[in-house]
């Protein structure tokens, strides 16, 4: 895929992230893109984000589902004030509320698929609707309350 | 500390988890305590562990939280049925929900200290409060609504 996602537009500062920076070599990196209305991000657990065998522990669906999130919101206030994404000043966002329902275990050999919806933007608040599924089924729900940073972190 | 912790009561087939599994050897094995009333973890971050840099990522603060909160609920159990942990049969508890405040960001270059009070133990649910510190300061709050596995999985 040549289109680039949100988080190949934040700056040097803010791809440090575990969750998502492109330049934390640890990291997760995820990526989430628009599919019309919707964000989505794809992501492959990997052998050691066990919780019990063949499923996945929490804290890897929190994570994703935060960091999906957050992204989600830059990227809806970009789109909101018709401004094309990095251009500056830099829109950020960090989480002030994550709620995770789980539904069912999260299987670890397939892919899992977020898609986000914005349910909220006003102000300096985004809210942002996650649905978590695998192997074509709904394993989990999140909503993140996103608050705009006045000025990036350091900035 | 010679003194055993809650998750090195877990059976090998509970040991797994990324998040508290003391035999997954790339997880954060995190380990949980009782402080009289309430369960205590403390845990320090890596340097990979970041957000933006100086402070902790999201995601690691939802992962303590939520084994923090599962191992609790399981000791809670233990300690409310008069049973030495680790007593079979197992009893162990899965996260239905998971909440987290963010209320500032967490320095990573300190221990973070998770004290976790028992706010409901009734049929096979438990919901655990977690107030995360860090340098004496608040940095997060966390709710988990955990349930009791009628079996562990797998089991």
């Amino acid at each position: 895929m040549s289109e680039k996602a949100f988080q190949d537009y934040y700056t040097e500062e803010h791809s440090l992230c575990y969750g998502c920076g492109r330049l934390n070599p640890h990291g997760l990196k995820i990526k989430s893109y628009w599919e019309g209305e919707e964000s989505v991000c794809r992501f492959s657990p990997g052998p050691e984000h066990t919780a019990v065998p063949g499923y996945v522990y929490g804290g890897l669906i929190a994570s994703v589902i935060d960091c999906h999130s957050t992204g989600t919101a830059a990227a809806a206030a970009y789109r909101d004030e018709g401004r094309p994404m990095g251009s500056k000043p830099e829109i950020r966002y960090v989480t002030a509320s994550l709620h995770v329902d789980f539904l069912r275990p999260t299987p670890i050999d397939a892919p899992m698929e977020l898609r986000g919806t914005v349910k909220e933007i006003k102000g300096r608040k985004v809210v942002v609707g996650i649905t978590l599924s695998s192997k074509g089924q709904v394993c989990a729900r999140g909503e993140v309350v996103a608050v705009r940073l006045n000025q990036p972190l350091g900035g």
